[in-house]
């Protein structure tokens, strides 16, 4: 057994490679995972390009996510065992044979998925626990609006959504991808490029909670259509960060505007979101009401052609390099 | 006893002058309030330019909160008995002999405190609790920043947040004014007019709520000095309501813009803010931890000047008419 393993290199404006580097060594609380599959984020494609360094201790290589098996243990580790099946967020380094990973930052690989799968849950199902169940506490019966319903984001919240017994309508380019909302749970899929989402859902009679990555051009839209007490999150913006708000509306309906990334946050904070997953998302998992959406597999070698393809925006659902 | 009542009437333009009206009758849940004192607050302000119009079944006459004994008791109130000593908040009619409330939006009269004290309460109370202990979530040790310390708002702001454990710094016009602030327990009180809030509270090391009342100058300053998962409320706009928000920021420090205002809330609200104002906030009164600072008062044929002190915005504290 090697101490070397394969692994993308990146550099901003040269194309992804493959190269050889040393197998990482876990340290103390963390696993050694031989990564099967790694998800591939917006992200990714942003660190790449040199405009988000990954946080102080991160490996330089790309990859927020995997699942495969645990490789080694770090010491002090309790919960896992070599050989088990694991799915992890990563504070990097997913695109590679080896991977390390927290001990609480780990989540069992759910038995009913494939490693692809599995490998496409951490970010996205992290991601809409903490934004649209914490922090926007979307509750039974409620309405929830998520834009760009057919990313990997998007197919998640639809389901997860459904779960908890919210009515779900969302936001999408072309038919197939509303079509696809459609079937996920989503009560209406709307395409931007033909409707005016804010005329719909007003006729709707509007929304409790949104989930937005498209950014400013739609912040007032979106509170126009939040009802009282509606909470406006949004976890990226595609389409630019600077937009005006009008603080009168936000106190008579009693809004909330809030945000947040996940990979700024501090371990602890991941673990306990592990636990609330676990206990919460994995229950939904198994019970055939969640499952990711996935896009288009590559293998690692083909990196390269998985960021191209996440770049061109065609694609629905997650984007899994296979190891 | 007569039915009429002297109550202030008023019209867009006109000076406010006494009326005389018939006495209101308590309908189901309601008591009528022998009023002894009425609190002035800005909305009254802005009612009577015709900008605020009163809700629907609201009375026309001015007036969100008063003190005094209960004088009447509608069909099926419980609470309350005749001659009892209560402040209330009120749909409106604050100026006047008599005034209507919902048995549910009264509070006994806390037993330290004068009429004049009391009848500052409602309105500065129920909003602080509202805002930075429901929506803010100000915990012990937290750090608070005031704007417009020395308003009603602002004082009561200042010493509930220190009786909750919290650090309360405060912006304010002038010496004297500040010296309030910080004689109510601030630990810094900042001259807007001659310091940059902004710099002195990054040097403090941030803080984890702000209650802001001045509005659109202030967002972007507000957003710079909240620590990370800092929340931002507004409960008025002052020097206006439309500004630019930069959503990176709000996502990188998991950031919280809300508002709200209390009038528009419904019934049930109010009854259950009043109960959670009577469980923490009145045993801070008793204890002597909380106490209304009041600015002047004013007989009820002076609302005239009680209003034209509001607006030159020289005062310090609550203006309260005495009945």
């Amino acid at each position: 057994m090697s101490d070397a393993m394969r692994a993308v290199a990146h550099a901003p404006g040269a194309p992804l490679t493959l190269a050889t580097l040393p197998r990482p060594r876990p340290g103390e609380g963390e696993i050694l995972i031989r990564v099967r599959a790694a998800g591939v984020n917006r992200p990714d494609l942003i660190q790449r390009a040199g405009l988000y360094p990954p946080p102080p201790g991160a490996p330089e290589t790309l990859g927020l996510e995997v699942a495969g098996e645990v490789a080694a243990l770090g010491a002090g580790v309790s919960r896992w065992r070599l050989g088990d099946q694991v799915c992890a967020l990563l504070g990097g380094g997913g695109y590679a044979e080896y991977a390390i990973a927290h001990e609480g930052a780990a989540l069992p690989a759910p038995a009913p998925l494939s490693f692809t799968e599995a490998a496409a849950l951490p970010e996205t199902v992290f991601t809409v626990w903490a934004n649209v169940f914490e922090s926007g506490a979307l509750k039974n019966g409620e309405a929830l609006l998520v834009h760009g319903g057919a990313s990997g984001i998007g197919t998640t919240a639809i389901q997860m959504a459904r779960a908890a017994g919210a009515v779900v309508y969302a936001t999408a380019g072309d038919a197939e991808k509303q079509a696809l909302c459609e079937r996920l749970g989503a009560r209406r899929a709307i395409n931007y490029r033909s409707e005016d989402f804010e005329a719909v859902l007003k006729d709707e009679g509007g929304v409790d909670v949104i989930l937005d990555m498209v950014g400013a051009p739609y912040l007032q839209k979106n509170l126009n259509i939040l009802k009282e007490r509606g909470r406006l999150i949004y976890i990226a913006f595609l389409q630019g960060a600077k937009g005006e708000i009008d603080l009168m509306r936000i106190m008579l309906k009693r809004l909330t505007i809030t945000g947040s990334t996940l990979r700024a946050r501090p371990l602890a904070e991941k673990a306990r979101l592990a636990r609330e997953v676990e206990n919460h998302v994995w229950p939904w998992i198994a019970a055939g009401k969640v499952r990711p959406v996935i896009d288009s597999t590559f293998p690692l070698a083909q990196a390269e052609g998985a960021h191209a393809r996440m770049q061109a925006g065609t694609h629905a659902g997650k984007i899994v390099l296979t190891v």
